[in-house]
């Protein structure tokens, strides 16, 4: 299947939309919110267990799965669905967020990036046709080209420098990708500019001018306060075209992910409820309670009284905590389902009040 | 549903049985496995997790739950089973073995074991009468009584005054749960009396001597050779009531239970496959095999392609390897659901062969 972008509604109160993504291994409800599996898995979680909280696309990371196993290992086994059994959707990150977090001694240049294994200290080099190649390896149904991510805060001269060699890359990438008769997998175009309004304007502009069959809003989330990263998606929304998916990538808590949808994103993904799971912290709507307090000690009733989902179907607080201080590994994956599902259902949420307006 | 040992088929070439054990909780199919729940969870494995790999009976460790998170907020729960959400048997033991092998500064006299817990100090005495309690608390469907386990190799001269004084404890134990009126939980009577033959054969007379519906024995596994377990194990059958089920406690390796069964055990429980498991090494007809070698790399098939398990089913041994060197959680829970189903199916074949003959 050829990917396609399907808008079903569009709010009257807000530039938040109801669509379907269609991609190679399915239909994707949106606005929707892609669990992390960093390395092939969602940490704690077997395909089975993402299919049954709701999952509908997951996220990879290119930079990880590329030192280990690497794409040769995972061409061989017959792509990334096969090799970690999920065949519904994957997006994958072009690996260079990582880079900039994670690898020692990288060094940056017009054609890429020359980093250091965090794992083994092996040489690499990205190059945004590097990194295609890898993603094509792996099978993606959604691709990132290279960009250059800047830390927050950071001086706009060095902002504007990442965003323009951001756009030069994006290009680049659109043209091989395009020689590569793989328009089953779509690459989208990835907008950066710090947090600088003119920046993130440029940015969009240049962006938006090639012709992607998605966006991704990448820089956001890395520290800034909410209204700032919210000003900087407002710029960039209404630059960005209508018709085409908008991925906020690397987002967030809640409250920063219903008030993205208003702002027109429609794609996103986050570590923080599988992370948070794993240290003991569930989400509700109350916000974030670390299950380890006292005060849950002797308290018999689920985590999330208004979930459907297995743990608070089965669990009480009590059995939680109690597996949680005994450091016994259900207790990170019990939370993980819930944080997961929690998730799956604000997306639902967001879904139906728009489509309900 | 009062306790009841029910015995379908014994076999004529030895004497392996298989038989049925009804509980308050359900029927259980001898001979039969428990995975381990020391607290309150089997490692990684979730109540319908083990529904699924087949499990009928779990066993809980007194000694563990009793430190954390105690007997009163189990019973205040509702019992064991509904804390933990599992509603098939459960079976625990006195708590003796761990306060021999774990506690510290334990303190042994012919009432009881004084310890110190090894998670935050606490002090604690087990009796007779205390670990019976315990066990009720907990709502257990066969409980074990206090006994005195002595370690290999020991001086016959102290593994005799260890099996003298677990007869002593055991006809205690035997009145006091007469007392309780708790017919429905089954008590078991522990033989003991370490690698000497003329010993285990005067444990297994005494213990035989007291009416009980169930007989466990426990101190082998701890190190013998399996000939001398064997040995041991062929006394105490010949001794024990034919029609009474009989656990051999904390074993073992997939040849010592083929091996236990031919000599007239019906229950068994071991750490073995779950720890195995998440040492990243699987069990198969060919051995135990750590899926950390380099061999496994690109290797595709399934880590046991005999095996029916959810992780047989979907994932590759190259997969496998890449999540445990990857240090994802997920490979702790696919390996421990295979070697789990591993035993369940070992168990059944056991089964269908006498029943076969």
């Amino acid at each position: 299947m050829t990917f396609k972008f399907e808008i079903s509604k569009k709010s009257k109160k807000s530039k938040a939309r109801v669509g379907k993504l269609h991609t190679p291994h399915g239909i994707v409800n949106t606005p929707v919110f892609l669990p992390v599996g960093t390395q092939g898995s969602v940490k704690t979680m077997s395909p089975r267990d993402l299919n049954e909280i709701g999952a509908e696309m997951i996220l990879g990371n290119t930079y990880h799965l590329l030192l280990r196993p690497g794409p040769d290992l995972i061409k061989e086994a017959g792509g990334l669905h096969k090799f970690i059994s999920w065949d519904k959707p994957i997006l994958t990150d072009s690996g260079g967020f990582q880079v900039f977090s994670l690898a020692h001694l990288r060094k940056l240049t017009d054609e890429g990036v020359k980093f250091t294994s965090h794992i083994d200290g092996t040489k690499h080099f990205l190059t945004p046709a590097s990194v295609l190649e890898t993603q094509a390896a792996f099978g993606s149904d959604i691709m990132m080209p290279l960009d250059e991510c800047v830390a927050y805060p950071c001086d706009k001269k060095e902002a504007k420098k990442a965003l323009e060699r951001t756009t030069v890359w994006a290009k680049e990438s659109n043209k091989e990708h395009g020689a590569q008769n793989a328009e089953h997998r779509a690459l989208f175009g990835i907008v950066q500019g710090g947090t600088y309004k003119d920046l993130r304007k440029q940015s969009a502009e240049e962006i938006a001018g090639i012709d992607f069959p998605g966006y991704a809003i990448g820089g956001l989330s890395v520290g800034e306060p909410q209204n700032e990263m919210f000003e900087m998606l407002a710029i960039v929304t209404n630059i960005l075209p209508d018709d085409k998916p908008r991925h906020l990538m690397g987002v967030g808590f809640p409250s920063d992910i219903t008030g993205a949808v208003k702002l027109g994103a429609d794609i996103f993904d986050c570590v923080i409820p599988t992370r948070l799971a794993r240290h003991g912290t569930f989400i509700s709507d109350e916000g974030k309670i670390s299950i380890r307090q006292a005060r849950f000690e002797k308290d018999f009733s689920p985590i999330d009284p208004t979930c459907d989902c297995y743990t608070c179907q089965n669990f009480s607080r009590a059995y939680l905590r109690h597996i949680f201080w005994a450091r016994e590994i259900l207790a990170l994956h019990l939370l993980t389902i819930h944080n997961l599902r929690y998730y799956m259902r604000l997306m639902q949420r967001l879904r139906e009040e728009i489509l309900a307006e």
